[in-house]
């Protein structure tokens, strides 16, 4: 038995055995936000026990709520077991995602920031069960959270019956870099004490109320750890016009090269941006976020990062490894906090940074669709990026102009989603550059935001423009009847250009 | 000369003398909000410059910002004149509003607490005049803003040249009902020391820095001050049905009738919601919020509200006398704040208020419309509504189920232009009911927003949503092809039910 399990050693369970605390119906809060520091076993197990029940004609479905997206050995696995009513606040699970296109499973998708403030209020009703992974349980009972903070509090709250599951595949030098700052209860609430990223305020551990651990499951199981492809031309381009606009905002007076504060979204596009900053004039470089990625050890390891506040890891396998050799030395550097605070919009707009996120596509007003394909089909969710956009100093999105082989322009007469507003966005950047719309009307935004576009899509944008100026109130020109042409042609040739031969 | 100009003496002339220094291409910046303390003479006379150099065929427009909305004696005159470029960030008069739609003259809408940050960052250049209406100049060379605060801090520090209107209309007895805090400049501010709606954290003056001072002028004219209709049935029932949503809540143990923190747009309906509260079992209310109604005036003379905050006043004529005649008493309970503070991010979410505001059209998954009839016809702005809603404990929106005799319905397929998205609309309420979308799914929220529609629209938006289902991925089911087709009707046959026999 492990020496990390504290004086819980009476609880020690299987998975199996542990699975049945959990009940059709049930309203389930999990640990995890981004692949990082999800339960690693009860979910293979409670999809095992809906798998039995349902062979038996019986029902079994629970609700599920975590930190942000875990992996198929949680999602997955209940999602593929049909064990899932409704999932909420964020996934990126492809089964998951396909049976919530296929309306079989509800998923609601909201704002990171708010995720664990609505269970605190109680509009998502009564939780059963909180499943947390930790790194260590002390000997008084509290916790050491592993890889990702997460909403762990409010669902430990919550529930009624607290399921731990302690991995020792978590360096136990995780102790020590989590930041654990118990947000006051609504209405009056006093002030977040941070003034500064680099600012501690609460324990490096959570409490516990002992009196609802029900279960103690062992594992040892690596986080979902994606490795991330080497920057292609395409990334490489736009990281290039991302550094480029910082140094513009420098030589305008906005900016200093000491001391600027990031937030990125993840994928490779945002890695590419920080080896960019490697090579960059920038120094002391903070990042304010949600999660810690590979080219933010790489700044660190440089001397170019001072410090990064996330609430999780989003780590490639090699640089999981490398955290868990080096976490004692990575903790002088990383905060992790609980994503109420990593998301908080006073700290956010407090801080003043500069918010970097992808998009699936932007309209030539500026409103971004993050998360429907052609309006109805989900692709992950909104997450954190409401947070930072609505809330930094200046607010990015940055994308290829095009995917699939030029079959998906980035840039559209409409957005067939919105999940940020013409007001939010302030600059898109994308390969063929930047497209600052800080200041515009709207009509004054068309031409910047197609001159980003892919040269291909641009006499098509430059036609409805056109067509739309023809409108009788011309504020916000739009033509209603071609508005969705793109997308409408996507969704019948496969290819938003139109029927190809 | 008035006694109320302090020791500006040499500065006082003529409004059409100090117009000399607002010269073409000019960015200016002017008290205002709401029709409230906005300047009463320079517009006029500014005007009169702009139409004399247009007839010597000169060029003649600035670019004009306040805080929020002003007047015809303002935006109408300088609209009417052709005297504007630019408009930000808020604006509801409908000679402007004309302008902009038929492409004369640009004008973006943004968030009100983004508006005065946005200026300090530079991103809308330098600013060559501030226009700022005082109730009083101090000995000492300070002012008393008027009925509103807005960006005054923010134009008089970013402006080269100030002009001050002193108003001998405005009450002198509304000294000591500002609560001026100055924010501090990004990064890594200070927290804004509110913890309560009635927490006084500033100076009760504004500082001014002298050397800029280019003019004084005097005014002794009204406010914009427009007449509240008396509630109609419509409005009643949706007051009632708000009332009974708070009243669910309390007994829900989620909100106490003790010390409710109230957030209201303007309007009849807000008024009615008002109405209802003074006869209803709460106590000890408070408003955060942008603007005090006649209402709040109610509801304060009733002992029903202990304390007000907001930016500026929107009264009625008779309420907006007994607010000149009692401004001593009311300023024990009302606090008028810079509106960046009226509207933060980190005191609304802080606080914890239950916001209600207007809307155009909402569609069947809570995204909403609060700018663009028909996608491009812009009706007044965005305001603070998203600052409230996206912070709010609990964010509603109530409308009036159809406008226009029936010729529009509130509730949409697709709203044509998205300024709150899915992921912020908690409960949208009409004189049908109460639709309660918190911890739904975007499927899951359909029925709820159908019932509260129009029973004429019903059927219509039951037909959209079955269509949609035959969609081949329904997450967030649409029919792209008819998605605006209730819009389209409105625009061919002015009906959204089509060509009306």
């Amino acid at each position: 038995m492990s020496d990390r399990i504290g004086n819980y050693k009476d609880l020690v369970m299987s998975a199996e055995e542990a699975a049945q605390f959990v009940n059709h119906g049930d309203v389930v809060g999990i640990s995890g936000f981004t692949g990082a520091g999800y339960p690693k076993a009860l979910p293979t197990a409670i999809a095992e026990k809906a798998k039995a029940a349902h062979e038996k004609g019986e029902e079994f479905q629970i609700d599920l709520y975590s930190g942000a997206s875990t992996a198929p050995d949680c999602d997955g696995v209940l999602a593929e077991a049909n064990a899932l009513r409704f999932r909420s606040p964020y996934n990126s699970d492809p089964i998951l995602r396909n049976k919530a296109n296929a309306g079989e499973i509800l998923y609601q998708d909201i704002h990171l920031s708010h995720s664990g403030q609505q269970v605190e209020e109680g509009f998502n009703g009564d939780f059963q069960v909180a499943i947390i992974e930790v790194v260590r349980i002390l000997e008084d009972g509290n916790i050491i959270p592993s890889s990702a903070v997460g909403n762990n509090l409010e669902y430990i709250e919550a529930a009624d019956k607290i399921i731990l599951e302690v991995n020792s595949w978590q360096s136990e030098n995780l102790e020590g870099m989590h930041d654990i700052y118990r947000i006051e209860k609504l209405p009056n609430r006093q002030p977040i004490p941070i003034t500064k990223v680099e600012d501690r305020i609460g324990e490096t551990f959570i409490e516990l109320p002992s009196e609802k651990v029900v279960a103690v499951v062992e594992t040892n199981a690596p986080d979902r750890n994606a490795p991330f492809r080497a920057p292609d031309e395409v990334s490489e381009k736009i990281a290039q016009n991302f550094i480029h606009f910082l140094e513009g905002e420098v030589e305008a007076g906005r900016l200093e090269y000491d001391g600027f504060i990031m937030q990125s979204g993840v994928g490779n596009v945002p890695n590419a941006v920080m080896a960019g900053l490697l090579d960059s004039k920038f120094e002391n470089i903070k990042a304010y976020t949600e999660v810690i990625q590979d080219g933010m050890l790489d700044l660190i390891d440089a001397g170019k990062m001072t410090v990064a506040s996330a609430t999780s890891f989003a780590l490639s396998p090699e640089y999981a490894d490398k955290m868990n050799e080096n976490a004692d030395r990575y903790k002088e550097s990383i905060i992790l906090r609980p994503q109420q605070i990593s998301n908080h919009p006073e700290v956010i707009r407090r801080v003043g940074l500069i918010s970097s996120n992808g998009m699936i596509e932007a309209d030539i007003y500026g409103n971004i669709n993050s998360t429907n394909v052609g309006g109805s089909r989900i692709m992950n969710g909104t997450g954190g990026s409401g947070d930072f956009t609505r809330n930094g100093y200046i607010t990015t999105f940055v994308s290829p102009s095009v995917a699939k082989d030029g079959a998906i322009s980035a840039i559209v007469p409409f957005a067939s989603h919105i999940d940020h507003t013409e007001h939010d966005t302030m600059v898109i950047i994308t390969e063929y550059g930047v497209a600052d719309l800080r200041g515009l009307a709207p009509r004054e935004r068309v031409e910047r935001i197609i001159a980003v576009a892919h040269p291909e899509y641009r006499p098509m944008l430059q036609d409805y423009f056109d067509r739309a100026m023809q409108n009788k109130f011309v504020h916000t020109p739009h033509d209603l009847d071609t508005a969705f042409e793109f997308q409408r042609n996507f969704a019948e040739y496969g290819d938003m250009r139109g029927e190809q031969k």
